[in-house]
């Protein structure tokens, strides 16, 4: 008994202090470890496997949609970086370069990719040619470093996972298009799999990635009230094509520069996971995306019978579901209290008397709903539960952050709403820089996206009054 | 006709020159390309699908075994590197460092992981506690850097992918077992799905693995007669445990040493697959691991009905194959051209006559063989046909590598064989350094490895005359 208090006291409290129950979470539920090398965390077992999970199901939807994967090298010469203006001011203050190899120091030094914008443009010169070669629609999966100062688990470190696409099309019209496709896949994605309701949008320019026309967001809320900018997709116009290029002949053999694109999406989508679906008993994984589904815990296992029972259990949900049976050493109450930590969906509790009834005790993580099922149909019946359970969650957090949006008219306001109610905040904006600055100066919230569903609450900015032109999300992000 | 032509011609013949043939194939099958980076290559679409597949296979072979994915930073401190002497001295010299990040100089260098058995003993002397946390079966997929000298694509890279599993068991007799177990799952694959035979056995102490008390190899032999060492699992001991202070309790309670394994395979079994299988028309892929194993090539393409056709037929054999239509605007015996470079198993043509007689022409990639078969039962023809040539690939592969090893029972009979008829050596060895070093210095040979079916074709050492201790499989290898 001692040791299960231990593991659940482990957890702060979520409303006593946010950040260190996040932290609680991911090293108990043992989804990451601390590395000795400063800003990098391990991803153990239990957290590589969202991400598989994430991968699989992604790459799946990439291709779809026609997407091809390729692996580019993990190092950038100094002079290649440098080729595209905007794009080498936005990166090199943050990255990490390589100056010795084999023992003797380096003519050119290379850094760590942050992003491969560069080394795709400099690929597309070489092998893009006519307009036979378009479009070009590559991904790859990789890590990417950037030499971020404070760091947090899955949120932001030095180094993180990723995939980052990157297209080459003839025309303006199929980029803007194949841009809008992948943020439109990434939030169904989200909706659909992780149950994170999105806000889609537009960057504003202040906040539009490096060497881009256009970056579209899509913006979560966790449960704290604040953002997070889960995926972005870019347009880039012709302008890394001119300064790399990438030009292809026509049908009526004239040379034109070709139009990019370039998206991604990041281990940050398991600290979405977190922020939001968890409670205070630990992590609240959907039923689509848990790498174990449902969880056996076997109830007086030294008993004639029991743990035959349960693997046979096993085995026959095994045809349709996730399913793992703990026959550890550890008491029950222990295995509950971790099942729960590790956020997986569904226990079911099966011990001699429920053995004899032909039944089981099937128990929901989010509601704690307990169901006694009969042995005959607790097959269909849990697919029932999962099924209601990643409905239930996308509701919820849909709910929770509709609840924690609000609506501001006023600089007053606003600064009230971010001082005493963490959530989105929507009110009118001019389109000036100057605005913006001022409000992140006065509020401290950030401009989260332009929405593609735009609404008009106000004729006037909300900073300075003038005419507005769209209405902006705003928020304190992570 | 110009341009059909100009691809084929484009390929060196294997007999002129096998290193200009393996280059272009890997070009002109669009496997590779060169990148900006030295010694680095890019990845393109027909080659990574590749990996993609191998990494599909493997990983649900590893997962079957019990091993989970995990995922480490890429670099590691300089202090780590040298916690274990044989390994920072078989390493130190070819890694990349790591000397500026965010602006500032680094106070510790960092190298980019040649390997991560520093970082998974730093993990496992946190988590490790007691017998009940073993063992811990883990694996990466990742990239790693080796800073070589003289590189070719896929063979010997800067950087290439692989996989590394590092394990950690409370008894010597269970290392073992897991190191023997994930050769023979390496040299399994291999030859079911890969077709290339595999000479299993253990490393010399000379070429064993910095660190480890012993080294199992698989050894392949490349259509040139060169060998190619095409997997590697280690027993570690408790050495690693002990420089790293790896410990757990056991039942009685007493600190113990763990004996940990590694194992891994890379993006090399490319390489393989084009230098056993490949011709001097390209490439030829097994079907078990083909990206696309079915091309469909429509004859007379602009005739009303044709593409259609293919489309259907494509439709149709999509349920149980991987295949796609070449619809572009080349002539027929272009697209014949390509699909032959790219090792695509089998072609199926279809025009108009066919589809008036209800039928299509189906081509084998390696033996050409043509057959009209019925569009009533194509799927399944292909699927026989398939099959078929899997198991022809491993029987030519095998009688290839068999009729070229030799025995040598004198060193004038080994310099005779290494000079004249390139393949594998087998030759009886005293068990000393000294005579190794002879063999490799006298006739250019290593020993590749001392194969687990061991023969007995002399009493004595093929170099120094003295009672022989094993029978050797030596050979110049890539």
């Amino acid at each position: 008994m001692a040791k299960e208090k231990k593991l659940v006291q482990s957890i702060t409290s979520m409303e006593v202090d946010f950040a260190q129950w996040y932290t609680d979470v991911v090293t108990k539920a043992e989804l990451v470890d601390y590395s000795g090398v400063r800003g990098c965390t391990i991803f153990r077992p239990a957290g590589y496997a969202i991400w598989e999970n994430i991968q699989k199901e992604l790459d799946k939807r990439f291709k779809e949609t026609g997407v091809e994967n390729v692996y580019m090298p993990m190092f950038i010469p100094e002079s290649l970086l440098n080729k595209e203006k905007d794009h080498v001011e936005g990166f090199a203050p943050e990255v990490a370069w390589v100056t010795y190899g084999g023992g003797e120091q380096l003519q050119e030094r290379l850094c760590v990719r942050p992003t491969s914008e560069t080394l795709f443009c400099d690929f597309y010169s070489h092998i893009i040619e006519s307009y036979r070669d378009l479009p070009k629609v590559y991904n790859q999966w990789c890590s990417v470093v950037r030499w971020e100062k404070t760091t947090r688990p899955f949120l932001r470190t030095l180094e993180f996972l990723w995939q980052e696409g990157h297209t080459a099309h003839a025309t303006a019209e199929e980029a803007e298009e194949r841009t809008e496709q992948m943020l439109n896949l990434y939030a169904d994605f989200c909706e659909q799999v992780l149950a994170i309701p999105m806000v889609r949008g537009k960057k504003t320019d202040k906040e539009k990635f490096a060497g881009a026309e256009a970056t579209y967001t899509i913006e979560a809320l966790m449960h704290d009230g604040k953002a997070l900018q889960s995926g972005t997709s870019h347009n880039f116009g012709d302008g890394f094509a001119k300064a790399f290029g990438i030009q292809y002949t026509d049908k009526e053999n004239k040379l034109q520069y070709v139009h990019q694109t370039s998206w991604g999406m990041t281990t940050r989508l398991i600290g979405a996971l977190i922020m939001v679906h968890g409670d205070n008993s630990g992590l609240v994984l959907p039923p689509r995306i848990a790498p174990t589904q449902v969880m056996i815990i076997p109830i007086m296992q030294k008993k004639e019978g029991v743990l035959e029972k349960a693997d046979e259990l096993c085995k026959k949900l095994s045809n349709s579901l996730r399913v793992k049976v703990d026959a550890s050493d550890k008491t029950p109450g222990y295995k509950f209290s971790e099942q729960e930590m590790r956020g997986i969906p569904v226990r079911v509790e099966i011990g001699p008397k429920d053995i004899e009834a032909n039944q089981a005790v099937v128990v929901r993580r989010d509601t704690r709903e307990k169901v006694i099922v009969s042995l005959d149909e607790i097959e269909t019946k849990i697919q029932e539960i999962l099924e209601t359970m990643q409905a239930d969650m996308l509701q919820r957090a849909t709910e929770h952050r509709d609840s924690h949006t609000y609506e501001a008219h006023t600089t007053e306001e606003f600064k009230d709403i971010v001082a005493n109610k963490p959530g989105f905040v929507k009110a009118m904006w001019c389109g000036d820089r100057a605005c913006e600055d001022q409000i992140k100066e006065v509020t401290g919230a950030t401009s989260r996206c332009m929405p593609f569903k735009q609404e008009h609450i106000s004729d006037k900015c909300v900073c300075c009054g003038k005419p507005a032109k769209t209405l902006v999300y705003w928020g304190k992000a992570y």
